[in-house]
């Protein structure tokens, strides 16, 4: 766990939320990127040394699709930067948290990433993420 | 907007959460705080260049009962550093974000604070800090 590498925002309308986001920071995102396997489209906001990630789901099935549901708009996870992300999974097992996935995948902005499930980290969806 | 300030993070139990914070940053929390006027016991977490807030509620009348009451235990606000609280106060008003706070208060961690209603930011509570 380095740092937080970025905070994920769900969001209804990616456009309309990119306007909100950019009122807010003084400045435009910097990227959108669509992550097909996770039924997601995102765009990036830097904030200082950390981005902020708004996360608009692409089809019904998607998480962020049922959390928005669920939730309705507002943060979705915290991602945390790791150098090695297999072996913070291990880690983390073995301390008690709940893995959603024992082996990493493949993420947006180029990322190996994990998820924690929120049950056992109070509440909160715990990301793992890696450079690829 | 300089950087994320900190991450605040509703929880039921202070010391419980202390101790499952402290596995998943393979660190210990480096402060407690109380800020009465705000009904809350507060731990801190540094993480890199950012902080984790934990926020107890200490009577039924806090925000963060109300908030657990509603949502249960979760991330509750962002905290983004701010050179000049009442001047980024005044630009987001004029920029249409519902602003809680006209002027600045007393927060935690000898902060000047004021909040953006979640909803005029996609459902995510915003809290301006600057260095009191």
């Amino acid at each position: 766990m380095k740092k937080i590498e970025h905070i994920g925002i769900a969001v209804k309308d990616l456009e309309a939320s990119n306007r909100v986001f950019e009122k807010l920071f003084g400045q435009a995102h910097y990227k959108v990127e669509e992550v097909a396997s996770e039924g997601v489209r995102t765009s990036f906001f830097q904030s200082g040394p950390n981005k902020i990630e708004l996360l608009e789901a692409t089809n019904p099935d998607s998480p962020i699709a049922k959390f928005l549901e669920r939730k309705g708009e507002g943060i979705h996870h915290i991602a945390f930067a790791v150098d090695d992300i297999q072996a913070e999974i291990e880690r983390l097992k073995a301390e008690g948290f709940r893995v959603l996935h024992e082996s990493p995948k493949k993420g947006a902005d180029n990322k190996l990433i994990a998820f924690l499930h929120p049950k056992s980290s109070n509440g909160v969806l715990v990301e793992l993420c890696q450079d690829a």
